[in-house]
Parts: C-alpha cells; structure tokens; sequence
C-alpha cells in the first residue's frame, strides 16, 4: 500500500518554481542549497520577487499568467522539473499553461488533494505522462515566502501519487526533488492520499471550527474562563476561511464521510448526556456516569486514537519527561537557565513558557529524555531555580 | 452577572485541605507561603505524606474516610475552613462527613461543576448555609501532589457560586481563600458557571475525543502524515475517560445542548461536501467551493470565535509577533541564543522548538512584542543565527 522507494536518485539540477508561497519559496531555498538552477514565477510579480531577494533563485523571464509570453523568455530548453506550487483549484489551468510553453520535462505539484486536480487537468487536456501529483506534508500553517526555510520539509512524508501513465523517469524526477529537500518520498495512489489527509488534516480543520463557532456569541464571562484545553482545540480554526473552503471542496467525499462519523458520535454522546440528565431530575442521586456508557466508549475511543498519534520525532510523545521551573519574567534569566542546563550537558528537547498574568513570574516546562531529568533538576536547584521533576 | 468582591478580606489562618492532588496541594502551598496553618488528608494516606513531605501542611490527625476516627484527632477546635478538593461526586458525601466532624467553620470545594454537588449535598441533609461551592480555574490538566504548585492560581479565575442561605462571612472566607492564592474571584450562579464550563471546557474535550476516536482503527500511513494541527485538536482527548465521564454527567444538560450544536453544525456541513462530491461528480469541473455556502459560513464563524479567545495574558494573543531561528540541536545552544536576546533587552514572551526529525537541527519561534522584532532579528543576526522576524 506505501512505497519508500531508494535513496540514490538524482536530484533535479534544473527546476522552474510556479507559486512563491511558503511551499515553493521553501522547495527553492533547499535546490539552491544543493547548487541547482532554479527560477521563479508567481501571479503576484512582488511575492516572486521577495523569494528571488531571499535567495531562491531569478526570475523566469516573462513570469507566467496573463503576462507571460509562450513561446520565449523562458530557460535555455525546458527545465528538468517544474514545480506547481499554487493552491488546489490553479494546479490544472497552470499545469496546461507551463506544458502549452514547454517549461520543463517533468511537472509536479504541492497541492493537500490530489484526486481533484488530476481529474481537473484531464478535462483540461494536459499531458498526464510528464505530470507527477504530490503533496509535501511541512506541517505548519505561515504562508508568504518570508515565512519559508530551506529546512521545511526534512525528516517529513512527501506523499507521491503516480499514475499508471507516469513513465519512471518521471516518477524518479519528484522522487529527487522530494530527496534534495530532505524529506521522506511516500508512494501511494492519489485516492488513499486524499482519504489520509481527510481523516488527519481536512477533517479536524472543520471540527476545530465547529467548537469554535459556538464561542462567537458567547458571553465574555465564559471565555474568561477558557484555559489552553481550548485554545488548543480551536487553534487551526483561526485559518483562512475561503482557502480552506477550497480545499475541503476539493477532497469532498472523503471528507463528508468522517465529519458525518464525528457527528453521529457527538450526537449520541449529546442523546446520552440529555437522557442521564432527565434520569437525574426524575430520580435524584446516584453515580453520576454509570449510565453513561456510550459516551464513556466514544472517550475511551479517543484517548487510543490520540496514544496513536506519532510524537514531533516521529516517536511516542509520552516517552519525554517534563521539567517544572519557575522563573522571574525579566530579559536574560531563560539565558542563565538555558546555560546551566547546558552546563550540566542537558539537551533539552522543547520547551513551554507558562505565564502567571499581572505578575512578574513564568514558569518553564522543560521537556527532556526521562534520563536527563534527574541532572537537570539538580543543576537547576543548585543555580538557585525552584524546579519540580 | 459577574460580580468581582472587594480586593481587601481576611485570608483564612487555619484551614483543612481534604483531597491532596494536584489542585488541592497547590491550594495548601500557596497558604503555607502566606504563614496559615495547614492540615491535610486525603482517602490515599500515601498522597497525603506525600503532600506534607513538600511542605504543604501537617497530617490530619485520624485521616478522613473510613480510617477517620469522628470526634477525636482533630485540630484544636474547627478551622476557619475546609477546602474539599475532591472529584465531583466526592464532594457531597465528604462534606457531610467533615461536617459531621465539625472539622470547620465554613466548607468549600474546587470541582468542575457545581449543581450537582450542590443538590447532593441537599439530598444528603448537608449544612448547605456552611457551604459555598466553588472553582478555581488553572488552565492545566497535571494531575497528583508532585504536580502542585504554590502559583498555580496566579491571576486566574476562582469561580464561587454564593447561594441565598450563605452568610456574607462564609462567602468572605471563600474570597480570601481565593486572594490568597493570588487568583481573580468570580461570583456567579452555580448555574451560570455549569454553562460556561461546558462550553469552554466540557464539550471540547467530547469534541476533541469524536475526533481522536476516528484515529483508533486508522492505518499507519494516515498517521504519519499528522501535523500540528491534529495534535493539537485532539490533545485533551488523552485525559483521564473515568474522571471525565464523571464530570460530564454531572454537568449533562449543559454539554448535552453544545455537543447537539455542534453534531448539527458538523452533519451540516458534512451534507453540505457530499452535495458537493456529487455535483461534481455529474457535473465535471468549476469552481470548487462555489456551492458550499453552508461549510464556509461555518469556518467564517469559528475563525471569528477563535478571535474572542483571550491569550494567556488577558490579551488578545495576535498582539505578539513570532520571530524565527535555526539552532543547531545540542546542550548549550538555546542558551547562547537567550543570552542575546537578553542582552539585546528583549524579554521572550513564549518560546515554541521545531525539531527537524532526523537532523540534529531546530527552529526555536520565540514570540516578543512587535515592537522588539526589529531589536531582536538584528541580535541574532549579528550572533549568526539564521533568523526570520
């Protein structure tokens, strides 16, 4: 079902960037760094212009788009790559555009779906053999080519759909380019990708908001009240709307069937909860929650599905421990504690900053390898902290 | 509706913390750092010791529970308050046995709902004029005495729900229970808080289980492509299911009407895709997104719901600005880059590391006011970070 095809392919040497956003601005800065040519087009002449002052590479003369002129201006020969780094719907009508100008050899894109803009560039009458649909997973939310890193995509699934009519060489072309940027190729079809990525991506986009949306007219004495369990859950939410509405439109079915799952769940979690408090009023005291046996499944349920969840390193998040200190909220103290933790040879793996509002005084929490916690809180007493292992 | 008391009452000096875990150690801490007398027990003895080993108080003699031996081994005459920090269906049945005892003047609890306890506590015959249900709000989700801390409540809310037969000093020793702890009283109706607290605590922590719960018979492939997001949808869903299925029954009817809201919103919107998949399918191409009027309309509302979320300083948390480095990933690095930053003046409000799997490589995001962005990216410019403001 997945394929992790060899290490040893060739990296693209010559590649046209389509779309200067996070994502393409990123996959330029990482060819640069190995020594490709790259050039750059995007319909906002100013947002390929910054990446081309970032350093991810020249223009390509004549952009693309309205302005473009098919036919000159463009690279030496077509590219060996063209990278279509522009949002799900624009994948096809560039895709037919950068092939009717003969841009490159091989195409391939970054969009989260890959069903839809295959069956798009097929009634658009694009060449599918030299299109190879992809989806780097960077798994952060900036956008702009400021917000881009050389360093976006390593250690991450580069999911790689290819089609029956993709010849190898073509395959291997967005195999090297998924290589140079450090990140791990995933071979699977476009169907199974696009239902991936509705369960763990599309989906919980739009159960983020639905919590959310009950907050819009709620009461400012309820909101007071809100702790990080919530902003936690509604955090993807703050999204952009019109851009998710696309995407989500594009990966429709796959995304319909889990939302309606996670409804049906909810409303029989809100059935039981109303029957156990009608029982309630009519019958008094009792264990509460005795009765509640479809809402305890559905938590149960999902405390598994979460212990499933692969941690940042790509092991179990549970494996690190944490490291309690509170610290004075001035300029330079995380730097003496940074420096004594580094002192006692202490690798610390992330760090949370809790703040105490209207006070001056945060506290740290340390996370660490389990066998590391005894010598931090030791170092960190000795420096005068109070800390909690 | 909300009420904020006079900053100028009395702390309590002699008060009984029944229940050491986290919550009620910390209370016990905080009120040992202002020089009150503490006692401590709790149905686990081990957790009572364990509590008193931090300093957070003496032993009560006798214990409670059925090891409590009524009428003897008391403190010299009753406290000036009980703090009962029990699980909600605890609250009840220990009260009346505190009472019983005549362990203090006035009681108190911390659960997370308050009608349920407060109409067991009337079932059970309790005093309830010497009861003033209460809850404070920590924002955290650690359990045990270990993870207590004497500023847990530094300026959070303390919810407490005064009822018609509570005397003004019952309710004033509860208010200075609360200051002592350096938290913001709240007061309110025990039916008022049962409402808030299930929609910003209870229902998203449902909802992000429904969620979670779709991951516990998922394929590996769909999980590796987690990101962020997902995580942090679903992080609440690793709670305890036991305690929380306690504490959602004993606020039913409330979460029961936010979760059908929210089932309603997401079969909506998940009717609403399938429309679209079929429209689609029949009709060919066009503009994805156009027809899903219902879908966009519901992220529009949780992005304007996200908004009303106050940040963890009781601002609005897009106030901030996140600056961007590369570190290399070894002991002593974050320090050197803290030791710039505070040499540079510029106080660090929250700190978030990216570890690139794999490569001994980060991306420290540190957030600072807007103002120092400027101050801060020239710094570490000037340290040879690679640094994106």
């Amino acid at each position: 079902m997945t394929d992790h095809p060899p290490a040893e392919v060739a990296s693209p040497r010559r590649v046209v960037v389509v779309g200067t956003g996070m994502i393409g601005t990123s996959v330029a800065l990482a060819l640069r760094e190995r020594g490709a040519e790259v050039w750059l087009a995007d319909r906002d002449p100013a947002a390929a212009r910054l990446a081309a002052d970032i350093g991810a590479g020249t223009l390509l003369p004549g952009g693309l788009g309205p302005g473009g002129r098919p036919g000159q201006d463009q690279p030496e020969g077509p590219a060996d790559l063209a990278l279509l780094a522009v949002p799900p719907a624009a994948v096809a009508p560039t895709l037919a555009e950068a092939q009717a100008r003969n841009l490159a050899r091989w195409y391939t894109d970054v969009a989260s779906v890959k069903g839809f803009p295959l069956a798009q560039a097929r009634a658009l009458g694009c060449d599918l053999a030299s299109f190879v649909a992809a989806h780097p997973l960077s798994g952060r939310e900036r956008s702009g080519p400021a917000a881009a890193r050389a360093d976006l995509f390593l250690g991450r699934p580069w999911v790689i759909c290819p089609e029956a009519d993709n010849p190898e060489a073509a395959v291997a072309a967005v195999t090297g380019l998924a290589r140079a940027c450090g990140a791990e190729p995933v071979l699977v079809s476009a169907a199974q990708h696009d239902r991936w990525v509705a369960l763990v991506s599309h989906a919980p986009h739009v159960v983020s908001a639905a919590m959310a949306a009950r907050l819009a007219d709620s009461s400012d004495g309820a909101l007071a009240l809100a702790g990080q369990g919530l902003r936690d859950v509604t955090r993807i939410a703050a999204g952009d709307s019109a851009l998710w509405t696309q995407i989500l439109a594009a990966n429709a079915a796959p995304v319909a069937e889990v939302l309606a799952a996670v409804a049906a769940d909810l409303a029989a979690a809100a059935e039981d909860l109303a029957g156990a408090a009608a029982a309630e009023a009519s019958l008094g005291l009792g264990d509460p929650g005795a009765a509640l046996k479809v809402l305890a499944a559905l938590l149960d349920q999902g405390s598994a599905g979460v212990a499933r969840i692969p941690g940042k390193r790509g092991t179990p998040a549970r494996g690190d421990a944490v490291v309690q200190v509170v610290i004075p909220d001035v300029p330079g103290e995380l730097a003496r504690l940074f420096d004594a933790a580094g002192q006692a040879g202490v690798n610390i793996e992330d760090i949370g900053i809790e703040h105490s509002p209207g006070l001056p005084v945060g506290v740290a929490e340390l996370t660490v390898r389990p066998e590391a916690v005894a010598r931090l809180t030791e170092a960190l007493a000795a420096g005068g902290w109070p800390v909690r292992g």
